[in-house]
This record gives structure tokens, sequence and C-alpha cells, in this order.
């Protein structure tokens, strides 16, 4: 009974039987017809003209949006524990050939205007130093929290003030979304953000993330680092129709409602043990060793996190009979 | 009847099924069951120890190798057509930080030692100049011709004379294999041979390619390259298996023969109007513009080479009436 | 008697007094009262609003420069024997994160705007290949030739109607506007050129260069770019001195036409023998081995350049006695 | 009366001297009479074999010398406070090609076994994470303290254990090295050290530094990434030949010498004003802005230093009337 990462998870109906419609024979690369269709299903989701480029893994959308946004010699502001920090392995330097990334506090891996703003106060606006030109936020966070539509705009509203391009990985978008009940558009250019990293693979889909410009024309030299990157691949088809089937009716929304409503089960409970709120599919539970090593002797596999904790992540298929039974097993601790 | 390129062709029923039977959940990235099983299974094949990584596409599995093999300061020897030159929009630059792709000469787009050592005469070895660390030859060529066991070897004979690292992009090593007949070894690390990319795609496959290393101890840092490229898949067991599934029974080989027996259909339609040998599953044909828009109105496509020149690819599924459709055609112009 | 290399000669006595006067505490980098004073003095040159950043070599300043006019992801056109190909080590790869050099023909290294236009016509217009985004040529040439306005202003007009940023490479920028007797701003931004590498360290300077930037904001970044690349000295008034010391009173012409009237007396002599005309500072000549180790003999030291030619090279001290001599013993041959 | 840096000195007389002397033609770059010198003169200095290449600046010295020892997927421990992270605007980023910094605590900016080992921990060893491949430390630090010998030994162990690059930016070396008044070997490679950018301008010289490799092999790379850096400066004669005049008869640690007296007279007056011991060539005092402005309008120039300190900085040259002036102003606070 694995509650390790939704990276594990399989791929949903929906996108298996999209792959199999779309083996056939069409256009290299993306120059195919479903490839041509994805601008205009998620302008749609998104009630405004985007441009949408598919890649294989969230670390290439990400880093394919920060070298959209920052030059070589600048700085990019996330959160300590971003995973653009940490779990990348130099991927946004690699992309922004060497940008700095600038390590801002708040609770819960989730910035502040505040946090952000005291980092920025230490730059000396001089040629000595990297100059901070973008900032990056995680939805939902690192550890599970999602930002509001108004803490977003907040952050917009300093990136705009300061001349930062606004980014989003949003590797746990949908289970944000889901959370919040709110338009997608609320979410990201509403508020300010200006590319989107719109993951697909931790909710059901194979091998298809989406990189949305909602700044159409960062796209365009976006094309050229993408092929550079070798990210073209050359039966692009495959990655478009995956995305275009969770898109259809909300499929999306659809499978992150049942990891997030997994989750919340088993935050229930968790009670007194949660590190923090429960508002995605990510929990920090408090537990000593021997509690931990209790849970795994009923089979259930987790990762330790830090001293004295768990980190239990549940997935769009979480098996509702182990949820159940783990939710049952954490309540008799 | 598409003859465009079998870039665009479908995935073959074994790649398919493997990806239904890939679908449940397993350890992410590179840690599942199938991923533990490339080592083996391309050791097996090419009959000494291999380190096998997936990747997505040749374009990455190139620059890949050719990082591990040159350093930023270097150059690499290729041909004025290859690939890595002309079609991945500067690739192997941005993996390996700016080396220089030096240009030797030669018929057909291959590599001679002659033509090598030629270019390599032109290099002054002073600080001034970059120095060559690398060669890189693509087997079958950019125009349809395969080296020989032989020439390989004489290839991998100048690169240890030189101290270059040798590496071959096999996008259609497959069609070299099958034409050649011989040990995948023979044309390989027998030969010299350091690197390979193993390409499947154009094979058959769906997004999976295969980076070799025959000089093992290069995987060691391409691992943290291919994560730092944004090119570890979290659910890494769909390549996998792909690439598993055609290997078993050899399929591989099986597709490629397909290909490469759809090519001599046409080459023996076409005569003398062939500008080079067919020897893998591509051909280059002389065409007027009449003639070209003669064949395009009975419904064959394909792309434009050069003035008066066409070029034809067939793939592991050409349809042979297509086929068969097309013989005829030309033999009538 | 050397005859190598303008690049070995000392430093002219206006800039050796020059270092001598800046020898006294002042602010570090480039706020000293120096540094403050170069874009006008060089405005003044240009007879208009310029930027000027001093650098220690032609390859920071010409590296700088591309890296302000390409994009990582595009190419620069230039001439197959331009310096930044074949003597800098792959340093406008380094600055430009790999940008690619595409190289175009050209009799005495110089490009016209057919030789120009005939590469770009290989170029297709798709992500698989790198876009041209510059143009760089080497005024006076790699074969000692010199662009007149117009040769500039026609591949100037290319680069407008092209989109592509305009560098020339001054290594010898003296050489030829003290050859063609023009007003500089007719050779550079009246003729379309962007940045321009305006070379001192030839012409007598010790240890400065200077970056002219005509696109003034182009300059903004730039001053990143060179604190990033180790170039900013933190005692920049000794290179901003030596600028300003060889503006004053036209130092920089007098110097150039000295080392060009050199040349000429050599040239004269050498008559038949003469691989190309004479324009600047450098002669190439034919000479047979015996000859050119007669002329050693006689205590003669120059560059053999390719099978059966020389290179001579005079420069702003080239003493009239040693060319005296070499004329006599070249017209004796 | 200027206390702001040892950067905005004069250079010396022995520089200056050297300067003219080496006035006259020689072979271009690093081909000249001077810098053929340099291995030997530094090797006898450090008491074993090392290979030295100048640079004009600290950060291409510092750059160079990560790039030897850490590869682009890989990270450098060094202070949260160091220069290479605050005030080279990315530079071991760009020479690197993206190299992470990974920054440890300290108190005045000095590093201990704990604090590296501390900071260490944090990073799993998997391909997620970039991996440290090198450490590097300050010497004396951005604090004015210095490391002895016994400490930069235990943080070489370390190194030695953890296999990693031991970096020393040495830009107060001289200052250091005069403190303690050991052997530059004891500082060094007989602690561990492999490189060493060895600092020359703040200390008397005009535009030349040291880069030591004391791990000679780390070189031969290290010659064609100067040049690629656009660093091998045309007349290297001149640069040579300022490092070679300060090691003759040991007037870099006269210099050093005076620089650190001045500092040590001031420190006498500061007394508890000071934050910090003063062990080189820089004071932080606490001060009020009321202080502060009182010693500014008595003709003192130095930086404020965060909220309530001052950063005072002597130098070789430091005026000893200004030096007992400015030690009575602050006594009589």
């Amino acid at each position: 009974m694995r509650f390790f990462s939704d990276n594990a998870a399989a791929a949903c109906p929906e996108v298996m039987k999209a792959l199999d419609e779309a083996n056939r024979i069409d256009t290299a690369y993306d120059g195919d017809a479903w490839s041509a269709r994805l601008d205009d299903a998620f302008s749609r989701l998104f009630e405004t003209q985007v441009r949408a480029l598919w890649v294989t893994t969230g670390t290439a959308a990400n880093s394919l949006a920060l070298a959209a946004l920052c030059p070589p010699h600048g700085s990019i502001v996330c959160h300590r524990d971003a995973h653009i920090q940490n779990d990348e392995c130099g991927a946004p330097e690699f992309y922004t050939h060497g940008a700095k990334l600038l390590l801002a506090e708040g609770a819960g891996a989730k910035l502040t205007p505040e946090t952000v703003e005291a980092l920025l106060a230490t730059v000396r606006n001089d040629v000595h130093q990297v100059q901070p030109h973008a900032l990056s936020i995680t939805q939902a966070t690192e550890y599970g929290l999602v930002y509001t539509p108004d803490e977003v705009a907040a952050l917009g509203r300093l990136c705009e003030e300061r001349g930062l391009g606004f980014h989003m990985d949003g590797a746990r978008f949908a289970n944000a979304a889901a959370r919040l009940g709110c338009a997608p558009a609320d979410l990201t250019w509403r508020a300010g953000v200006r590319a989107l990293s719109f993951g697909f693979v931790k909710n059901g889909g194979l091998s298809a993330e989406a990189l949305i410009f909602f700044d159409t024309k960062l796209a365009d030299a976006t094309l050229y680092r993408r092929k550079r990157a070798g990210h073209l691949l050359s039966k692009g088809r495959y990655l478009a129709a995956q995305l275009l089937a969770m898109l259809k009716d909300d499929a999306w929304l659809r499978n992150a409602r049942a990891a997030n409503d997994a989750a919340a089960r088993l935050a229930a409970a968790a009670g007194e043990r949660l590190v923090l709120p429960v508002e995605a599919n990510e929990l920090f539970l408090k537990v000593t060793p021997q509690e931990a090593a209790a849970l795994r002797a009923r089979g259930f596999d987790f990762y330790a996190w830090g001293p004295g904790e768990a980190r239990l992540v549940t997935s769009w298929d979480s098996d509702s009979a182990h949820v159940e039974a783990l939710a049952e097993a954490i309540s008799a601790l």
C-alpha cells in the first residue's frame, strides 16, 4: 500500500485510451493534429489566449519557463524548499545558463510579499550582484499548502512593481484548483502569473506536462529552447493527446479531487499529528520512529521526512480500502 | 500515402502492449522494475557489459553522449550534413556548454579516416583553437548509407590514435544492423565506439530511445546530466518497457527489416534515378519538378530534397500496397 | 627584426605616460574619473551618442558584443577565416552560451552581401535549425583588406532587412580608418554597425580595448556580462587612461598611419609576390621555402602562412631601418 | 583621506618600474620571457612545483579555479558571505556552466569543518540534487579574519575525506601570510589546497593576479579556459612582469605588512568598537550614524556596513598621517 508519491501512480484510463487513438501515422514533432489543438484547448480553460507547449517533465517545463523569464546574469527568487532549488539537479541553472536562485523564507514552503521583499532588500543594485528578474512559486507548495487567488495576486503585484517575471510551478496545480474551486484564470494570469508549469503526470498522465505562457510572446523563443534541449519528441502527438484527454470533461479536476479527498480522509484521522494543514494531496505527520515502523509493518509505504515526521501522498487512484486502512491505522497509533 | 519520415509512423503493437502492462504503480523515475532490467538486456544484446539509459529523443541521447565525451572548450568532428549539426537546433552546443562542431567531408554524409584526418590537419595545436575531443558518425548516414564494421573500425583506430571519444548517432542503427546482418557488437564497441544513441522511435517505438555507454564509467555523470536536462521522467517505467519490448525476440530487427525491404522494393523501381545506393530505409531520387508533382497528384507525400531530388523514407509499418503503388508510379514516370 | 605580429609591439609613449598619471588613488572598478569620461570621448569621435566600455582583450570585446546581439539558440554569420571562428578558442560560444557560427565565403576574408545571402539561403526557417541573429565582420580583415564605407553599408542594409545585429571586429579598425581617411562614423553606425570592438592594443596600447555600442541600450546588460566574465578590473582607471591617451590628438590614427606606411613600403618592394593588395598593416607574400629561409637568415622574423606564403605585420613602432632593410631584402630575393 | 577599499590604491613603485622595463617588443600572449619565469618563481615561493597563470582579476582567478574543480552539474561549498557568492555577479556560475554554490555558516565569514559538515549533511546523495565537488574559502575572510595553517589543514582533511577540490580565494592572501608569518606552503598545499587565487592588485599591483595550481595537471585545461574567457592578453608580459616584481625581495609581504600595520594602529584606537578582531587590513567598527557623519565631516571616507557599522580598509600605501589622524578621530568619538 504505497503512499510514497503521486509520481509513482498509474496513468488514468482516459490517457491510455488517448494513446491508442493517437497510434496512427501523422506529422512528426508538433506538426500533428493533436498538438495543433493545444493552444485552443488551454485558452478555453484559462479564458484567455495562451500558448501551450507539451514537455515530458515538470523539470523541463519549469526550466524552460525560467529561461524565458530570466537572463543568464539574473536571479530567480524562490522558496528555500522549492523543488527548483532542491530536486532538479540544477536544471534551472542549466537552462538559464547560470542564473542564480535566491532563497526566501516562509512557513510551509509558502512565500509572502513580506518574505520576498525582505530577500530583495538584501540585493545591492550594482553590477557586482546578480539582479532579480523572476519569482517562482509552487502551487500547491512542497508542503502541500495552496496559494489562494488573493495570495497569488499579492505576489503578482509585487512582481509588477519590481519588474519580475512571475512563474508558477504547478506540479500540483490541479490539486490546488480542485481544493479552491476557483477559475484557473484566477489562480494564474488574473493574478499576474506569466508562465505556468501545469502538471499532469502526477495527476494521472503518463508522460505529458503542459507549459502555459500567458505572456504569449515568450513562447516563440521557447520553441527553439525546447528543441535545443532535446525535448521536441518526434511523435509529439502522444503527448498532446494525453493533455487533451485530461482536459476533456475536466478529467484533470476529477482526478485531483480524488487525490485530495483521500488526503482529507487521512488528515481527519491524523488530527493533532499534522505538521501543517492538509490542503491538497500531501500530509506531513508527526510520528515517532516506533510509530513509523508500526505503520510500515502493516504494509504502508511512505517517506520519512526529517526527524520525527513522515510524508504521505495520495493520488488520483489511491485505493479507497488502502486509504481507509491507513486512516484507521493512524487513528490507532 | 506518406513517405515523409519514419518519425511519423505509429508505434508497433509490442510497444503498445508493453505500455499497458507497465500501467501500474511502481517506483518513480528510474527506480522501477523495468528500468532495472535495461543494463542486462542491452549487455546481452551487445555481448559485453554496457550501461543503458532511456531518454525520449535522439537529440537528447546524442547531446548527452557528446557532453560525456567532449569538454566545453573542445570540439567534435562530424560530417557537414550530420543531424547533430543541422537538425538539432544547437543541442550539442547546449549540452556541451559551447563545444564547437568541426565539419568534415564525405560522399553520402559518410566520413572516412582520410576526410577526418584532412580536417584534423587544419587545427593548430595551441590554445587559440578549440582542440578536437570526439568524433561522431551517423549510422545509417543522413543519406541512408551504412558503415560496415570495417569502416567503423577504421575510424575507431583513428580515434584511438588521436585520443578522440567515438560516438555513434544510431537513429537508424537498427536499419544498419538489419542490412549488414552482423553482430551489434561488431558495429560498435569492437570497432571502438564508446557511446551509442540507439534509436527506437523511428523504428516502431513511441517515445523511448536508448543511450548506450560501452565505456561504462561515462554513465555516472550522465545520470546527473540527464536529470539536469529535465530528461528523467517521473514514470520512467513506460520508457524502459518500450525498449524491453522491442529487444524481446528481436522485434527491433524485424521492424527494421520491414522498413529496409520496403525501401529495397522502391529502389528496384527507381533504378537510374537513385542518387545514392539504398542501404537502409531512405531513398534519394532524381526527379524533375513535374515528376514530383505527378507523384504527389497520385497521393504520395514526401520531401523535396534540394533541387531535382526527392527523399522517400519507409518505416516498419509501411503499407505494402502503398509501397507497391509507389514503386509502380516511379517506374512509370 | 620582428615582423610577427602587432600584438608583440611595445606600448606607445602616450600610453605609458597615461599610466603614470593615473597612478594614484581613485574609486575602484569603473567608478573613477577616467572611466567616467569614456562615453563622451568616444561619442565625440563617432559624432553620435555611444556607450564605451573598456576591456582587456579583443576576444572579450568581440564575445561581449556577440552575446549582446545573439541569443544562445541563435547563430552568427562570419567569414570562414574570421578571428572569432579560428583564434578565440570558442570564446563566442562561451559568452553566447553556445550560439553557432555560420561560415560564409569571400576572397581575402571579406564578406559581401552575395556571399552572406548565399549562406543564409541554406538555413531552413524552422526550430530544427539555429536561426541567424547577427553578422560579424573584421575591419581590416584577417588578410589585411579594408571594407569601404559603401561595402560596410551594403552589409548593414542586409542586416537591417534580415533583422541581424551587426558587429564589427575592429582589431585593426585604426589601420582601416587611417587607410580610408573617412570619418569613423561612416565606417560604423552610419553604415548600420551596432557594436564595434575597437582595437587599441595592436596599435600601441598596453592592455585596453574599447567596446563601443552605437545601439546604446545594449550596454546595460553588457555591464553585468563584463563583471560576470571577470573583466571588470578593480583598477579600471589604468584602462580608461590608455584609451583617452590614444584618442587625444588622434594618437590612434598617427600610430596606425605609421604601421600602414611601413606596410606600404614593404608592399612596394614585394610587387608581384603579393597574394593580396596591402590595405592596412599586413602583407601576405608568395615565397619559396628557400626564400623564406634566406630572409630569416638575415634576421627577419615572421610567420609562415600556408604553403609557399609568409605573413608580415608592421606596427606603430616598426623600426624604419628594419623596414628598409626588409624591403631591400625582399626586392633582392 | 580614503579608507574605502584597497582596490582603489595606487600601484607600487616596483610594479610601475616593471611595466617600463617590459615595454619592449617580445612574443605575444604568454610566450614572452616574463611569463616563462612565472612557474619557477612561484614554485620557489611555495617550495613545490606549481603552475602559475596570470589573469587580470580575482574574479577570473576564482572562476577559473572553480571551473577546474567542479563540473557543471556539481556544487561548491562556500561561506554565505563569500565574495564568490555575493560580489562576482555570478561569475562562478558562468565559468562552471551553472554549478551551484552551497552556503555554509560561520562567524566572521569563516568556515569550520563543523559548519561545512552540517551543510553537507543536508545534501541527499541522489541525482535529484547537485552533489558537492569543491570547497572554497577566502583568506583573509570577507570580515578580515585569517585562517591559521591548522584551520586550513582541518578543512583540507575534510576535503580529502569527502573528495572535494579545495580552493582558496586569496584576494588578501598576502595580508594573511604577513599576519601569520608562516610559510606560504603551510597555508596552502601542505594544508590540502589545490588551487589558489593569489591576489596582487589590492596589494600594490596594477592589473595582475596569479592563479596557482598546486594540483598542476589542472592547469592544462585552464589554459584553454583562460583563452576562451578572453583573459589571454596579447601583451601578457606586462602582467607577468608585475607579478615577478612583487615577488622579488618579498615586496608583496612588505606591502601587506604596511597595510596590516595601519589597520593595527586603527584597531588599537577602536578598542571596544571593534565588531571582530583585526587580523589583516580590514576593520569593522560599531559607530552610530552621528559618529559616522562626524568622521566623514573630518574628511574620512569609508563604507557603511550594515546598520550601525562601518568598514575601514587600509592598503600598502595608506598615508601614515591619515592613519594617525583617523586613529585619533576614532579615539575621540
